[in-house]
């Protein structure tokens, strides 16, 4: 089967040739990297490509007869394996969450005791001495380890492990330092700044998942029997989604919602067992939780015991509403909406603030977060000054003022049996905040304090989260929505039969839906946090009015975010341009293809030149000498064959016993451990003039597309499928079997426009075919017609 | 571009050749019938073929002509029409779900009513004569009205809304007279059986999502303007997903659970947008139920108007357990797994008995729903006789006996201040039957009364399903469950901390578990039904036992069904005996195939001679003279074409206008009304001379495979990207461009053993690589293990 002629074009002749049809190209990755946040600049300067990930299974023979030799025992070990890794992950996951919950509140609780106790004393410099420094030094051992250790560890990992289930690696994300240093690096954060613990909870959970299935955890061989036959990237996305719902599951003791989250907000793919196994992983979080939450019931865990398995139990509460009440909830809605897209704005610009600082170095980024430190510091310090002070109540049950311990009523600079409500609110950990908010009784907080605390609490999120440090949002949006949320209610007064408290919980409803966009997995946090199934149709009449108000103006939080950080998320319904373009109008440049038996010079030459990860295998019948498509060999599959140095002396089928030769563990993929580099090989001048017999590993039954098929149908194959390379054959049979290849990257929006400029400018093309073009249309309607007569007047 | 020679056979010489490739294949469809159950029975009796679905989109130039001329205004309205139907589909869902449980609570409230005050005025017989002869009247309204206007209405529905949702449309299960029948049927049968009335519940509600998108309710043009836009299956399937989800949460007033009954059990597709509008919809049947429960609440809606919003409310019971306990809830488990698994093999055998019977006629049908009905009078009024007389309880607040009211103290023979438990659980409709069982409190019931009312139980559910009318699987199976939960807590007695109400909840959550097999929507169902977030992590643990331990045995009820009614579902993982097979090892046979420019005779013989649904369409290039691959024609858009009448005189492209000749309406799939067949369209000697061109009608970017794929690779291709046709592309240029069509037939077990039957001998590879192989496996282990030693010793 030696080809006569060679397909491939000769290489030492056109050397430019190789360049347009880099799978990652530079062009691209740079466009991206322009305007990138903090952490892109961190990702930019290991100068680490981000990889898509291999879901697709390797059809080669080397494969299939690996496959045959498989015992009925490898299938019930695999089996039991999967489950006990879930049942690990769901431990794990459970401890850690409740690790990171017990520091916190310790941390954060001795913090503010001593600030309060100081106060008690009338030191109010020292107070604040003393609460500005531990903020400060808390900041700065974050960004210090984050910025020095695991740069990837910032931020709350929600949009990497939601790019990651998409198929896309960015660097170490999964790699222990980042595990650890996220988890430190998160207690010391939200112990000091107005940031949350959810969001690095749920990387920590996909960590936990993701640590299973690296194979090793460095170069040297760290690894169990076993779990090699989890080394792969099908079998360590099962694991990531159900660590990420084991994350969530800790973070919010939501298994329900846990299972739903990862589902609605983080996986691009999902099957039915797989759902179950995510089920079983929360399901043991949440036995794990209750085990441990019951010894500290018993007073064993300092500050932290509160809250139970439920943290903001509100069934106390009875939920009566009549339709007026509806009205006021729709209302809600829309504020939510309207306050999340504008957070959201807000988060853009800030975060490309910080990014150009960022990237400067560790020294301005320290400076960042030690001036984000003082800011907080000072803001939390001096508002409650501006606020009046409150007779106690005379009907609580809790110590009024609280005097040098935790509670409701901090007296601050007031006098004895008065408390300042805005220092309750500023003086407590966020989970007792919102606690606060939620709970039952209309006259707690004057509407002064609450505006104050409320434009406190939404600046401060803004401006915190773009730290060099593990941080999260959906805290802090919690809170927000339910300071704003019980404001509403107190303006409403007798007007509304509905508590105070549910009007908190409506509030972080609609913010959470105006700012994240996610509806069914919030939904059922929301009913999980606080315990009261009553509120549910309020809580989706809530979310789905804030999502549609604030998804006609800009994107959701997540997907903005991931963009910054110029990862290729391939979105999952084709925008209605795609129709109107073939697969052949977005593929560029000539092809880097390979012989059947190719010499080893050619591969070394094209590896080294090009940076694609797949290579069409082309073969020619000796009989007929048209060339045909034999099949597509991955680049890692390449290095393994130069690095076993199996080379044929001539131009020949190569004869040896596969399984002799190779094992599979050979093509193992591990995880965040990069393979050898193409430049680590070395071969002698003989052995570049030799050849290979690719037949054996290269996959003969890729998915391939007709060239005239519209890039919205081969999207759809694209993404369903999950593939990392779609080849296109040409409609009539021409010389070459191939068109080219479709890569994720010729599905970005920012490619096509590149390519076809034109469809930039028409804007009906350009509009999603989906239900915010609704509301922005109507939007439009609204702005025209306003602006029309103002026009027309001047 | 005409052909100069023919790719085609000559159709006349060789008529067999036509034969084998029959994407409906009779051969298997006799297969299937031949063990069918009631229903299966009445869907052969019409000889409707059981077509698939085409959720492709055809990229055909006039397609695309047509998308291009469609406006902003287009989309807009589309979107505006969408949600507006939603809207409308939670209305009515909740509305009917509303009179439904109205209806029934009414109508079964009476007759119990009626029996109890004969009762209590010592007329046994009389009374016995009421209960009977309503019930047998009942049933037999419900048997006859199925049978003679809607046979498709017959069984819970819920499978072939599964399979609708999978791609394969059973006939007639969305027309309006199956909708009406479903819903009277539905009344009559639960307020005189032993069945449920969810499952009929959802295929109503996805009925009303279906009706929306049927384009006409008859042959004639009953059609909105807009409405033709959701005439294809694209967009009905996403109605049709909205309208169960609707259903759902209206019968179990759970809106949450509604959206995942129906993501995690019902749908094969998922998008995130579809999610929403699901979401949305509960909501709005949460809204609607909650203002007509409000109503009822004043005591206007006779005897129904309980419940309220949550079903059985178990607030009241505290739910505190230790380690110990849950020891208890395993064992639940497995006994909810074994009790499941054995339901399920007993149903399969009812179920195939019945199909017997009812296949001989209207007649026997009757007979056997009359038999049914007396049995179920006979064991309800029978059986409390067994049991003994329970003094009346001091502490309770009901009125004991309840005399000639409704509730818990049915003193039935007994004398005055004793109740007869038995009767008690008897003569009460099912739900308050379960929020009797599931009440706290743990001295209610007797062990006896117990066991003989869970045999009565499990049995009639047994044999009740098969009656040919709507019924339903749901609240047998809970109540059944809730039965033998309670009867552990009475046993376990106190060695355990839990409430028995607590144990009546696990035990329907593990006969649901083991009967149904669906984990995380059964939870949130049970969840919202009972409004109790502390019993999460131990449903959750106990639906996992369940399932699992069931899953060991046999398959869940719903595939069991599928099976039995010959619905060719197709499963979302590959089997691992699909990977040792090539695509080209199952299809069959030669190909129909059509030139570009065809003969009208040549059309219409093969329309006639086959019942495929897709046809290649083959173009030659003239100079080259080798044929190549130029698309895919539907036999439905062929016969627009024939009806059209557009014919050519010669074999030449043709030069006409197609937005003057052919409209987008044409082309319009409409739901349940079938199009005119082959038969109907009668053309002249003449016509058929003439020639079409086909081209403009073609899909020229069908999806297609190489021929050396593996089985497992093409099935997660056509499963994912819900097709209908999957071509096969031949690896070498071989004179013919196309080796084969793969249809969802092709991946049935039964087709692919019936090719390969060593296949089937070889027990490891027809091992499904799943969970349930790892229990299988160590039973076996099990099993021989304890067999070894006893033959040793024989």
């Amino acid at each position: 089967m030696a080809t006569a002629e060679p397909v491939m074009l000769e290489l030492e002749e056109e050397e430019s040739i190789w360049e347009p049809l880099l799978e990652h190209r530079p062009v691209n990755l740079r466009r991206f990297a322009s305007n990138s946040t903090s952490q892109v600049a961190i990702i930019g300067s290991n100068l680490c490509p981000i990889e898509s990930l291999d879901y697709e299974i390797m059809e080669n023979d080397f494969f299939k007869q690996d496959w045959r030799s498989r015992g009925q025992a490898h299938i019930v070990s695999y089996v039991i394996l999967k489950w006990t890794l879930c049942l690990l992950i769901g431990v794990i996951s459970g401890a850690v969450g409740f690790f990171n919950n017990l520091a916190i509140e310790n941390l954060a609780g001795i913090k503010l005791l001593c600030t309060s106790n100081l106060m008690v004393a009338n030191k109010y410099l020292m107070a604040f001495g003393v609460f500005a420094v531990t903020n400060f030094v808390l900041t700065m051992l974050a960004v210090t380890i984050t910025s020095s250790i695991a740069p990837a560890s910032a931020g709350s990992g929600i949009p990497e492990v939601r790019a990651y289930l998409n198929g896309v690696d960015a660097p170490d994300i999964f790699s222990p330092s980042t595990f650890l240093v996220k988890i430190f690096g998160c207690i010391a954060t939200v112990s000091s700044l107005h940031v949350g613990k959810a969001g690095p909870m749920v990387h920590i959970g996909a960590s936990i998942g993701a640590l299973f299935g690296q194979g090793r955890l460095c170069k040297g061989h760290l690894t169990g029997k076993w779990l090699k036959h989890f080394n792969n990237d099908r079998d360590r996305r099962d694991l990531v989604t159900c660590g990420a719902s084991a994350g969530v599951a800790a973070a919010f003791r939501s298994p329900v919602g846990g299972v739903l989250f990862a589902l609605d907000s983080l996986s691009s793919w999902w099957r039915s067992s797989l759902l179950w196994r995510a089920f079983f992983t929360t399901a043991i979080v949440a036995i794990v939780l209750r085990a441990l939450i019951d010894v500290c019931i018993k007073g064993k865990c300092g500050l932290f015991g509160k809250g139970g398995l439920i943290m903001f139990d509100v069934t106390s509460t009875s939920v009566v509403y009549h339709l007026v009440d509806l009205l006021f909830v729709v209302l809600l809605g829309i504020i939510g909406g309207v306050l999340g897209c504008f957070y959201n704005f807000l988060m853009e610009k800030v975060l490309q603030l910080y990014s150009s600082i960022n990237e400067k170095g560790t020294k301005y980024r320290l400076l960042l977060g030690g001036t984000i430190s003082i800011v907080t510091s000072s803001v939390l310090f001096g508002l409650p000054w501006f606020a009046s002070c409150q007779p106690c109540p005379d009907s609580t049950k809790e110590r009024c003022p609280t005097g040098g311990k935790m509670g409701n009523f901090h007296n601050f600079q007031c006098p004895p049996n008065y408390y300042n409500d805005l220092a309750s609110l500023f003086f407590n950990t966020n989970d007792d905040t919102i606690r606060n908010l939620y709970s039952s009784g209309n006259e707690l907080f004057d509407p002064f304090s609450i505006i104050l605390c409320f434009i406190a609490s939404y600046f401060l999120g803004v401006i915190s989260y773009g730290v060099v440090a593990p941080a999260g949002l959906f805290v802090p949006v919690i809170l927000t929505g339910a300071i704003y949320g019980r404001f509403i209610g107190m303006l409403m007064g007798s007007r509304s039969n509905l508590d105070h408290g549910l009007y908190a919980v409506l509030g972080s409803a609609s913010f959470l839906g105006g700012t994240m966009r996610m509806t069914v997995s919030v939904c059922v946090i929301i009913l999980e946090l606080t315990n009261n199934l009553l509120l549910l149709p309020l809580v989706m009449l809530v979310l789905l009015i804030s999502k549609a108000v604030a998804d006609s103006f800009n994107e959701n939080i997540y997907g903005m975010i991931l963009k910054l950080k110029g990862l290729p998320y391939l979105e999952g319904h084709a925008e209605p341009y795609m129709r109107q373009l073939t697969v052949s109008d977005v593929v560029m440049g000539p092809l880097c293809m390979f012989n059947g038996v190719e010499k080893v010079g050619n591969i070394v030459h094209v590896l080294k030149a090009t940076g694609h990860n797949g290579f069409p295998v082309i073969d020619g019948t000796p009989i007929s000498s048209t060339p045909y498509l034999f099949g597509i060999i991955l680049r890692s599959h390449l290095l393994v064959l130069l690095r076993k140095r199996n080379f044929l002396p001539t131009c020949a089928l190569t004869s040896i016993d596969l399984s002799k030769e190779y094992s599979s563990d050979d093509f193992v993929k591990y995880g965040y451990v990069k393979p050898d580099c193409i430049e680590d090989i070395e071969l002698t001048e003989e052995e570049m003039e030799m050849f290979i017999d690719l037949h054996p590993f290269t996959n003969t039954s890729p998915y391939t597309v007709v060239e005239t098929m519209s890039l919205a149908k081969a999207l759809i194959l694209f993404r369903e499928v999950g593939l990392r390379h779609l080849l296109i054959i040409p409609k009539h049979n021409r010389k070459c079997p191939l068109v080219g290849i479709l890569t994720r990257h010729d599905f970005m929006p920012e490619h096509i426009f590149g390519l076809h400029p034109t469809l930039m400018k028409s804007r009906f093309k350009k509009l999603r075919f989906e239900e915010s073009t609704l509301i922005r249309y109507l939007w439009r309607i609204l702005l025209s017609s306003s602006h029309a007569p103002s026009s027309s007047m001047g």
